[in-house]
């Protein structure tokens, strides 16, 4: 491992990890560095886990570049694309060493870059396999997007490969580690305010664009919509539960003639059963927007809406007549994931959402496939 | 038919006949009556209908008797209980004429009794078919309460009552009269503004207390949840679609040692597939409250919540980042719905939910129980 510490002390970062704020370091005597406001400045950084970015569309340059700037442990060192001019302009704008850009031809000499740690794979669902594995082989910790991969034998393979390098294996379920699905897991948990959860209401959906993106080509992306979004409301269903489903229910349909879904599904609808009797019913859509989880128990609910998207996240408890809006921290859901990822490979220890929790998602959704299909309840015991 | 106008011209109801409010009569000279403030009068009756109410339970005593005085064509005449003293009292607090308080053994008798002309079955539900029934033969107009009976059969004589007394039969879908799901109807219809509906969510359910009440007795509600509050969700769906469904899933579950779910269902969850491919999620339950009903389109959506409420419902309608509250008026909805009977008898025209709307639901019913027994997507077609 080649963790290492942040190379530069600067002023600042010296100041701050010597006494607090700047305008403390002159209490008591009138300078002008006692008119400078009282700025909480960011902490020094610690120890920093060296990241690879593979695949640099939307959600990397969009989310995730932008949010290594607010983790404390985890920084870009790499970028893996296709495109090197691209590479190269991207790396100008977040720092990152020229000699680390990749191709996917040279990627496997990842190995011998000490300035990477993990590798985030960002690319479409279908290569999510093999670059992990190929990452794994190089010896680096891996943080791969959700869904894990398009099948459950090829999820058992990327946690093989994480086993035998021993070298972390993370999927990124952003939402597990931001404050307001943290809040509803609590709630979800507490059987003091308001008794035991007895219902469950997940709805993941948005108007999907651009007809050739590969989301809605069949090999790549492995399914439409379940894949994608829906994938968040089992996910949530899952961990809203803390249990796993016994059986499911399901229906599928997608506008005729919609050139959008000639390969894949537009709206499939499903019903989970927990072993505690627990009923979630849930929705997945790329024709229509829904952004919800609901926890309902006999004394109240309390939910989320939007419950999914990147920032303005809200949280609703309801109890009688009262309403409850809980104001809950706006955090980058991205750093927070990234972060977990690096405090665990600095703390060795296994992330909350590791492949094993990638390859449930899978089975589940294989199964509501499965159940659209038939017409039948499947069980999953 | 035995329609009446209304026996006195009260002084009020001359002068708001005659010319508007009273301050209205003043105009051009400053006199106190020009110092009464302009208060809109109710419009004096027109013709009236008078109506019967059978079965004196909590919706009889707390909505019903209290919604006439807003009706125009509804009128309370008679009572009919198993407590004489109970349904005195009641008739004197609603000015109803002690002649016309009957029991269940002279409820035939209504027969000759020209100031009833209809009469509103708010009976447990095992129980509509006779009461409804033998109303019909009495030559009364029937309004029932839903669920119209506890079986499609029960609904079929009903209706074939009706047809061959030549009287109106009305199922009391009182959703279907107030003015914020007649709005979500519309904006479920109108394409123009976000598409066509995609997917329909409805939510209906409350924590029912006494263990002990009739609801909670198999025999005499027919079944859970699903028959008394899950109506209104499959009700909505259809309703907000337009369209009947072709098929259906679903999944039941009971708290196990919960005495009020020892003969009735607690929860079920169910799915319904409409023939323009609207796909409905809907959950019914005894044991939480959920109250909501959703129309997801290509371009926004829109909500009531609370959807079934008696009072305060509430609607949203979604679109891009901006959400709109549309404040529509608060109305009585029990009066909405025996205003319409009222004006269907005096008009002779069909009720906008006749007992064939009954029936419709009633057949959905059974095939989502079946769904929820046999664990597969029951057929309606």
């Amino acid at each position: 491992m080649t963790i290492r510490s942040h190379r530069r002390v600067s002023r600042r970062g010296f100041l701050q990890a010597a006494g607090g704020t700047l305008a403390a370091t002159s209490v008591g005597s009138v300078t002008p560095a006692a008119q400078v406001p009282d700025i909480k400045l960011p902490e020094a950084p610690g120890k920093q886990v060296g990241f690879a970015l593979v695949g640099l569309g939307n959600l990397a340059i969009n989310q995730l570049m932008p949010a290594f700037a607010k983790c404390r442990h985890a920084r870009l060192t790499a970028l893996i694309s296709g495109r090197p001019e691209k590479a190269k302009q991207l790396a100008l704008v977040y720092g990152v060493d020229p000699k680390n850009i990749y191709s996917y031809d040279n990627y496997d000499r990842l190995a011998d870059n000490p300035a990477v740690d993990a590798v985030y794979v960002v690319l479409p669902n279908s290569m999510h396999a093999e670059y992990t594995i190929r990452a794994l082989k190089a010896s680096k910790h891996v943080l791969c997007e959700k869904p894990m991969a398009n099948t459950p034998q090829e999820c058992e393979q990327m946690i093989a490969a994480a086993k035998a390098a021993k070298r972390k294996l993370m999927i990124g379920y952003r939402l597990r580690y931001e404050p307001f699905n943290q809040a509803l897991i609590a709630y979800a948990k507490d059987t003091a305010e308001a008794g035991p959860t007895r219902v469950i209401l997940a709805d993941a959906g948005f108007n999907i664009g651009d007809p050739k993106q590969w989301r809605l080509r069949k090999e790549m992306a492995g399914g439409g919509s379940l894949m994608d979004i829906g994938i968040y409301a089992l996910n949530a269903a899952r961990y809203l539960s803390g249990e796993e489903p016994v059986s499911v229910n399901a229906m599928m349909h997608s506008t005729p003639n919609d050139a959008r879904f000639a390969e894949v599904e537009e709206n499939i609808t499903f019903q989970l059963r927990f072993p505690s009797g627990i009923l979630a019913n849930c929705t997945s859509s790329y024709g229509v927007g829904v952004n919800r989880f609901r926890v309902a128990k006999a004394r109240g609910s309390a939910e989320l809406e939007p419950a999914l998207s990147y920032t303005g996240l809200r949280m609703r408890v309801l109890r009688g007549n009262t309403i409850e809006e809980r104001v809950l921290p706006q955090r980058d859901h991205f750093a927070l994931e990234m972060d977990h990822l690096a405090e665990c490979i600095l703390n060795d220890r296994e992330p909350l959402t590791p492949g094993e929790e990638g390859l449930k998602d899978l089975k589940v959704m294989m199964a509501i496939y499965e159940a659209a299909r038939i017409g039948r309840t499947v069980s999953l015991t």
